[in-house]
């Protein structure tokens, strides 16, 4: 067996360190929060120690999360340089209100993925990754959209960073108020925060005629966001 | 004057890289972003030169940027010993969808803030930045809830990064199709992402008769997420 374990970190790194009860290792859950998810926050570190955290599209594609950008991007080359990196992805869910100020927090989904960014240059790999992409960010558009060409490819970089030392942290529940703090007269619960996706805008120069197509119709009700941000 | 500039970068290294044209420098547009935000993801260093990248609630005051956590976390212990650190905002606006999958991207609002943290770790320093985090992600919430006590406040570090090197990026129009692709039988335009707040529920443990106070009543008109995540 070669499976990460799900009980627990598969690197002292990687464990939760805060509200470990809240730590979550199994892949189920960490391949949900990543496949609701939009934005990633990756992190690379430069020459002089400066840690940068730039919001990326990712994707999961099996037991890596693929991410892409320009040739030009600071974080896209480290990627392909196979730089250290941690790629975070937070889903908000609410705001758990509590009697104190101090017990009020976030109900939140997480996920932490550390390790070494693999260059995926392959022309045909890399052209594979980004349908895999498209496909996340805007299921069903392949079969829609032109494909990207020779020097569109070239002008992109594409690397996967693996899910070995990937955690999960999930908030789903209420404030822990103590006794005493139950007893003030003083509301407490959840607001849920709801994402969701409003009415296509036509672009201004979309010639007349042209209908909104079947993907983007569907993402409305099952697409991106339905399960988070 | 000692304003930072607001037609170019604070430095060299907090620049904008990559679509250049998308940068902002100006301090309305960084507090903008700063202020509709929820969630700030914040990158550290270890010792090993690994990045890490956890969300944490922040909060702008003023020139700064307040950051809190327990006394225990990781992320917190580096900021209160006055680490190098980036703290980015990031608010998803919406889907742009081209005729080219190469086109395709996201209308997002970022800010990315470079910097050394201050630990604030005198004890009325360290409440009044409390309170100041407090308003920021429940505002009026003060009013109502218990305050921390002396055991609380000691469980709990607050940091503060300032502005000086701040940069803001903007996307928010169509996608930029060649002429080519404009004539293309292809639909193109942007799908709006919109974040809100559900109907409050109340905690299992709420005696009865307390009803939603006016802080929680008004957050689902004016409050957080009103202009972002």
């Amino acid at each position: 067996m070669t499976a990460p374990p799900t009980t627990g970190p598969a690197s002292p790194r990687s464990g939760v360190r805060r509200l470990e009860h809240l730590a979550r290792y199994d892949r189920p859950t960490i391949d949900a929060i990543l496949d609701a998810g939009v934005v990633a926050h990756v992190g690379v570190v430069d020459a002089e120690g400066q840690p940068f955290v730039i919001p990326m599209v990712y994707g999961r594609d099996g037991d890596r999360v693929l991410v892409h950008g320009s040739a030009a991007s600071r974080t896209v080359r480290a990627g392909a340089a196979g730089a250290s990196m941690c790629l975070t992805v937070t889903l908000l869910d609410g705001l758990v209100v509590a009697r104190s100020l101090f017990e009020s927090s976030l109900r939140y989904r997480s996920v932490v993925v550390l390790g070494h960014a693999t260059p995926i240059d392959d022309p045909d790999a890399k052209l594979a990754a980004l349908l895999v992409l498209s496909e996340r960010l805007m299921p069903g558009r392949v079969a829609e959209a032109r494909l990207p060409n020779d020097t569109e490819l070239a002008a992109t970089r594409v690397f996967a960073l693996p899910l070995d030392e990937a955690s999960a942290k999930v908030s789903a529940g209420f404030s822990d108020d103590s006794d005493t703090d139950v007893a003030l007269p003083v509301w407490a619960g959840v607001v849920p925060v709801v994402h969701g996706l409003g009415d296509p805008i036509p672009a201004p120069d979309l010639a007349a005629g042209i209908e909104v197509p079947p993907s983007v119709r569907s993402w409305s009700v099952s697409g991106p966001l339905s399960g988070g941000v």
